[in-house]
């Protein structure tokens, strides 16, 4: 077993296979201390986060698999925290493709004047790079063209399973009375077959319940303890 | 004549007979005295900006008139400085419309890790939302779709009149032995027709010659006085 890979979150090992490990982490992305799904930086280490975000990723993927979304999941070992994945290969160094219910967080930071805060949004789809020198870029469908990072096919592919997936992200959380407000997610490929790649976990959404955010560890607790 | 707006490089008057008059000044973009035609403050006062301002405009506003293109553009009073143009409405506050024809500015800035410096791209189009106070934020079609501003459809015929127009004046600037690396362009609407509004002068594009970048004034001359 191979270590091929060194994440803010998790370490990346090649199985004897061909497939992937995926050891998580303590480590939450924020600043200071302070919790942050939209930071870059490793801001604080939590006892327990690597666990909690291995059961979400198994409970979220098992679903997203009976349901015919393709994947890089195979299994998920909570005790060791490790998930096994068949290997994918990102876009470009990495392609962040962010769906959004609500006008929250950067989106209502870039048009404040033209949105109320947390008004509804019909599961808008953006794209930002993976890329922690140039703050993770936003990116359009044309320039990703451009770039030779993604064909315009393979876009329109990656939004249309984006507000699939996110929908039922959607629906999973309003059965535990939580509604979620935007979701990021991340897209491979294996051979010609795009498919979700990456972790589902608190760190990747923004979830209220009463119009209170829930904070990662607690929206665990809150998806898997009831 | 009433005046109705002030703009950091021009005054804007309504006319008796509902069209507008522009009033150019000597201001210019940038910052602490330097020229920058991507900046928001005004860096500068250079006496002749306005002047050649509205002669490159005029000289571009009158060709593409010619050729058909959709314009604000009536007829333009270099000695005035004034020009004289339709009632068109912007999209929002105003939308600037990109077209680069090499990877330079920000587009290099975002996209380093992809592209090398001054390569080539093919008439590529982006928006961006103009509002001072979040520093021009980039902006999706979908985006601007969601938000009301500009609808799919238009948004599809503003980047084929944006690539067209551009390709007009690179062709336009080769001629004067200058390369068009980007420019950017401002639409409006007057009724259901889409049209090109605001000014092209030096401060709207970046142009090169023998690989050297063309400060505004220079362009001016080049243009005009060859």
């Amino acid at each position: 077993m191979k270590l091929v890979y060194t994440g803010k979150t998790k370490n990346v090992y090649a199985l004897d296979d061909g497939n992937y490990l995926l050891k998580f982490k303590d480590d939450c992305t924020g600043a200071d201390g302070v919790f942050d799904p939209g930071m870059n930086t490793v801001g604080l280490t939590m006892e327990g986060a690597g666990r909690a975000c291995i059961r979400l990723t198994k409970y979220f993927f098992e679903i997203l698999n009976q349901k015919g979304i393709p994947t890089h999941y195979i299994d998920a070992d909570v005790d060791n925290v490790t998930m096994t994945v068949r290997p994918a290969k990102t876009f470009g160094a990495g392609l962040e493709v962010i769906c959004r219910f609500r006008a929250v967080g950067s989106f209502y930071r870039r048009y404040g004047d033209y949105v109320e805060e947390a008004a509804p949004l019909p599961a808008f789809v953006e794209t930002t790079l993976k890329d922690d020198d140039r703050e993770d870029p936003p990116i359009t469908k044309d320039a990703l063209g451009n770039l030779g990072i993604m064909t315009p096919n393979e876009y329109d592919k990656v939004k249309a399973l984006t507000q699939q997936i996110a929908t039922i992200m959607k629906d999973e959380l309003a059965k535990k009375n939580t509604e979620l407000y935007d979701i990021k997610f991340e897209f491979g490929r294996i051979g010609d077959e795009i498919v979700l790649i990456d972790e589902i976990s608190g760190g990747n959404m923004r979830a209220y319940r009463d119009g209170e955010y829930v904070m990662p560890l607690e929206l665990e607790k809150m998806i898997l303890d009831n």
